[in-house]
């Protein structure tokens, strides 16, 4: 097992917390020996959804009770309609009607929507109670159990409300991610392989040399490259926790953004389209396209865009960006344009657009939306 | 004008915002002034409730409009029923529809519900943004507009939900107390009441001398009562922001809460009567209790109760503490024991009571509940 301890910022001041990556069977039995170490003689809950609630939460609710620990689990519907504010007070008169008070412990069990629902609820319960996260997908793993955003969704646009807000510990169970879609696991691959890009030359090598294990879901090795993606974040993160950072030139934890002004609008679209893509899938042609900007800025590693597409069908992933965009877009810039000014990050009518010089090197920079959609439309 | 500038630890480490307290007319315009100089260019919401609306609104939006600041108001309901988890939706979506970004404004302009409401929004749109309280009673003023605990209610119970959240800064317009009910007027004076009695026997003095001035509203002397009374609630907060403290024997910030164990029981149990008692009546009366209840273990200043109930008539505040014991709960040391038991605070089936020893100084006591009634029903 893989201990990795980060170190961050938070409400009370900066705080350490550990981060387990497991690749061993029996992964709760451990997880439920850690919340006793921790939170002995607190009550507990468990948010999870729906299908991880069928295929884990029996597993691990048993393992805390066989340890004494006493268990109330609140199981939400599975996707994104459940970062809302209404499922989290939903959430919050289960924690209520469970009895759990301020020394009580919420389990965040899957991926991303739960990690960012529960971490949310937890903090603002009682003006926040511990939470940890125990992500089962590889996306949660590498990504959004690691920074303390927590975040649901209002009619006017995703994450828009939320907090910062630190886990007690991460605990990645590796063998979940014999369960998740093979597709799901692609698009994890895809922001650990961004981690790689904004980051680290040596990582993204061994991406490419081992894209296949990697694809197959190989436990161990998986264990070693989601480390260093976690190490990566935590780095970034821990620099800038609240994207406060304007001075830093390499962008701050902007840098993370990287592949995702694209990306989010490719995303958005193919929702509206009815042929949702996934997030990941969406970033992976999202940084197709900033490594298109970047080369024909003459700013960019000009080699990127075609690294990438070359490594992303290895993945399973999308690498057509031009085939996606003309099908989303019908060929028209006017319809990218206007899904890149929903992006709730645009200020303005200027983007803020990551730009990778060479791999482990970034750049923010400056551009009119309008100026994107030439660069990234205008077949050369 | 008083400028009390308090230190308070908070989510970015400590910080430091300053309280206002004006007593002279347009203090609107100042407001503005204080807005622009620390938040020019910025996009403003103000957060009210109807009454407020009719009262000070306008007077408020006008002299921001007329600084050239961009205001968007929002307008919730009177009443505790607004401090809820739709609400705080409500609130968050008209922010959103008026493109208020990360770097906007949030206006609290009303009473404890509007800033309890404000602050949780504040402290949770876009992961948080920042925010102003613009304290309309006496409540406010002295009290919740002070400690950075943000709230809404759940169905469990009150104050289930929130956050610690900072303001940047506090503006209190003393003249909009001449709008306010005579009865929350002297609501708000028992809060102020309970600071003396805690820390500061000569603001207790200066209170019994000039009752009658402080009951007619008398700005400029509030102005001075009222920042002796932040001071106190400031140095308890500042040293203890979260409640966690246990180890202090003077009862770190739990010392807030003197009066208010039978005061919270009074409170709910005369809204399930029908007639209810503000907030700051019902702790005027659980003071009372609270002193008995000192008294007859020896532990708490003998004179106390009868001194506070020689007080409370001059400041138009509730004395008869048995009588309105045999109302609410029919002699029945049991109904009393039941409104104990609901209370949040309780861990177990004993209370932390906050005890005076003598005016100035205090302690925490564990009692179990049964002990509590019985000390406070028993006619000696």
């Amino acid at each position: 097992m893989t201990e990795r301890v980060i170190s961050l910022p938070s409400a009370k001041g900066s705080r350490r917390y550990p981060i387990y990556l497991d690749p061993e069977l029996g992964a709760e039995r451990r997880i439920a020996e850690e919340v006793e170490r921790r939170f002995g003689g607190a009550r507990i809950g468990i948010v999870t959804d729906e299908t991880v609630a069928k295929l884990h939460l029996a597993r691990v609710a048993e393992a805390l009770t066989a340890r004494g620990l006493p268990v109330a689990s609140v199981v939400v519907a599975d996707g994104e309609g459940s970062k809302s504010l209404e499922t989290a007070g939903r959430v919050l008169d289960a924690l209520a009607a469970a009895g759990i008070d301020r020394d009580g412990l919420l389990l965040a069990l899957g991926g991303g929507v739960v990690g960012d629902l529960g971490g949310f609820v937890a903090s603002i319960y009682l003006r926040g109670i511990a939470y940890a996260q125990l992500p089962t997908t590889l996306l949660a793993q590498v990504d959004s159990s690691v920074g303390g955003k927590t975040a649901v969704n209002m009619a006017a646009g995703k994450n828009l409300c939320g907090t910062f807000y630190q886990p007690s510990f991460v605990y990645a169970d590796l063998t979940t991610l014999g369960t998740l879609p093979a597709r799901d696991l692609s698009a994890g691959l895809a922001e650990l392989t961004k981690h790689a890009v904004i980051a680290d030359e040596l990582l993204l090598e061994q991406i490419e040399r081992e894209a296949e294990r990697l694809r197959a879901g190989d436990p161990v090795l998986l264990a070693e490259v989601i480390d260093r993606s976690v190490a990566i974040k935590a780095a970034v993160v821990s620099a800038d926790e609240e994207e406060r950072d304007t001075v830093d030139p390499l962008g701050g934890r902007a840098r993370l953004n990287f592949g995702h002004t694209v990306g989010h609008a490719i995303e958005s679209a193919s929702h509206d389209r009815g042929a949702p893509l996934r997030h990941g899938e969406s970033v992976a042609l999202g940084m197709l396209a900033a490594a298109r900007v970047g080369a024909r800025l003459g700013l960019g590693d000009a080699t990127l865009e075609e690294r990438l597409a070359r490594l992303w069908p290895r993945l399973g992933l999308p690498s057509e960006l031009d085939r996606v965009l003309d099908e989303l877009f019908s060929g028209q810039g006017e319809a990218l344009a206007r899904w890149l000014e929903v992006d709730k990050k645009r200020r303005g009518e200027v983007v803020r657009f990551v730009l990778v010089d060479r791999v482990g090197s970034t750049r923010l920079h400056r551009l009119p939306i309008g100026r994107v959609v030439e660069l990234v439309r205008t077949h050369v």
